[in-house]
């Protein structure tokens, strides 16, 4: 079996790689640039392209079993810059893979929609993946429009796909953009010393889910026979409080100084609470989140301080050499 | 007060624009090319042009006091067939609108959705605005998608929009391209000694709304001072048989011979049954449609037995002349 992974070398789709690459598959990954924190794995066939570009698209699809399309252009704290460029690259683009799945004679995917911007403001506590769409970002908007050309490629051509409605995955690998998951930016705000933002008071809830249980529900869903819609989160909620409380617990307890919170004006466009109901996808492929936050925490810690270390060594000495320790402000 | 009216030159924006000339506004209009039916409108700025290009736009919007987008490049028949198209020509050139009347502050916007494909196949008969928005076609999807974007735009920015979810107009002025609009289509046939089609066993019921009733809600909605999304619609079904009866007593009550149906298969895109709730545009707009589907039969077929009747006669004499009667097939 040949599966293809449209945006494997991102943080999402690097673990579905490495799940991937456990079991008996061949895997190609199709992408606009290598992995950000590590280097080309041997036994993948990595494809560096445009996946807006039909023809790339076209090459990469054909020869595949499968497709899991994990890739944005956008992220949604960044989408409403430009609503052309997030319809374009995202919704276009997928729209063209849908053509050139039906061209290629390909069934099966599993799309990563999100289930933090879809619902809009949640009327339900938690959240059913039949309450109504009503997106208010141009990134949940792009999500809702592709989830209906896939249910529309479904119904007119018979594709089997899987639409996932994540929240909000954090783990090792998160970039410290500082524009994506606010625990990946904390936990890099608090390796270099810097306190962490906290809009209003704190009181923003989201359903954070590890990397890896997401990673892991991708390649079930893809496994499985089942087609459809479904929530992909922890179904549990957490506070932006209670993240700065448990990165604060796991920063001082491997040594490290007490997280400072920066508290900030709140932000008129933070939806108050998005927690999940992951029944359905629990039932459906007998899958449930297994790593507590905690936990997940404290590995994401020892990841993004091993990786500071080893950055931080890169900037001062250039050439190939063990880490450098951490800088001051952020291991003191 | 100055208003622009986008798509001024089609079927339903050629009857907004004879109300509006009726009262004391400056009318513009925005259109690809000129109506088909009749000669330029002395009192209309028409500015012919192409709508997906910002300049163009801007010009066309900097000095209105409102604006209403009834255009669309695509038809629900047609739209399939190239959703990319369908996109970039409705959805990303609405959103560049929603850009151009931030940019020149415009605040005031009446855009024409489709109460026939947003919803997908209801669940509720009538159907109200607030049920879920499952379309199955790319123009559902693109029209679903405008509205979000709108919507947003009224969140972050402070537009004031009315969505109207058009159902199934019917009246003067109506192509007979024979791909948007059956009871148009049906006239155009009988006009022309044709037989008209009906697929399935005629039990496909849609909401006709004559489109004076239409264009009058789109000036009432514009006049008001409410936003939101509104059916509009006669809240009535009536089945495609039904249409085809009325069609046959109206076209012999006018000395013409008896309409033959052409029966073909079923069709599996079609929706059974989609009749809207109009309840909240005519408690919103103290509007209520007026216009009886035989009455606005027996006027749609005078219009296009005049129509026909003309354009038969220009067909067989180039040289400018008294209308020749019309052909044999038609109104023996």
């Amino acid at each position: 079996m040949k599966l293809l992974v449209i945006g494997g070398c991102g943080f999402i789709g690097s673990h579905v790689v490495d799940l991937l690459l456990q079991e008996e598959v061949r895997v190609r990954v199709f992408d606009r640039r290598p992995e950000a924190f590590r280097a080309p794995l041997p036994a993948v066939d990595y494809v560096m392209g445009d996946y807006t570009d039909p023809t790339q698209l076209f090459e990469a699809v054909r020869d595949v079993d499968a497709v899991l399309h994990l890739a944005s252009t956008t992220v949604p704290a960044t989408a409403n810059l430009n609503p052309v460029a997030d319809i374009e690259g995202n919704l276009v683009a997928t729209v063209r893979l849908l053509d050139v799945m039906r061209a290629t004679g390909k069934r099966r995917l599993v799309f990563l929609s999100s289930g933090g911007t879809v619902y809009g403001v949640p009327e339900a506590d938690p959240v059913p993946e039949d309450h109504p769409l009503r997106p208010i970002s141009s990134y949940g908007i792009v999500k809702v429009a592709i989830e209906n050309y896939i249910r529309m490629e479904q119904a007119l051509h018979g594709i089997e796909p899987v639409i996932l409605r994540a929240s909000n995955p954090y783990g090792p690998r998160q970039s410290h953009a500082g524009i994506q998951g606010i625990i990946g930016t904390h936990l890099w705000r608090a390796a270099r010393g810097e306190p962490v933002e906290v809009w209003g008071d704190g009181q923003v809830t989201r359903d954070f889910i590890h990397v890896r249980d997401l990673a892991e529900l991708c390649v079930r869903a893809l496994r499985s026979h089942t087609s459809g819609c479904f929530n992909a989160g922890s179904g549990t909620g957490t506070s932006v409080a209670e993240i700065v409380a448990g990165i604060d617990r796991t920063v001082r307890a491997s040594g490290g100084p007490p997280v400072r919170p920066l508290c900030r004006p709140g932000r008129a466009f933070d939806v108050p609470r998005v927690v999940l109901d992951i029944s359905r996808a629990r039932e459906a492929f007998g899958w449930a989140p297994r790593i507590g936050l905690d936990e997940g925490l404290a590995e994401s810690w020892r990841w993004v301080r091993t990786t500071e270390a080893l950055q931080a060594g890169n900037e001062e000495r250039p050439t190939t050499g063990p880490a450098a320790p951490a800088r001051a402000g952020a291991m003191a």
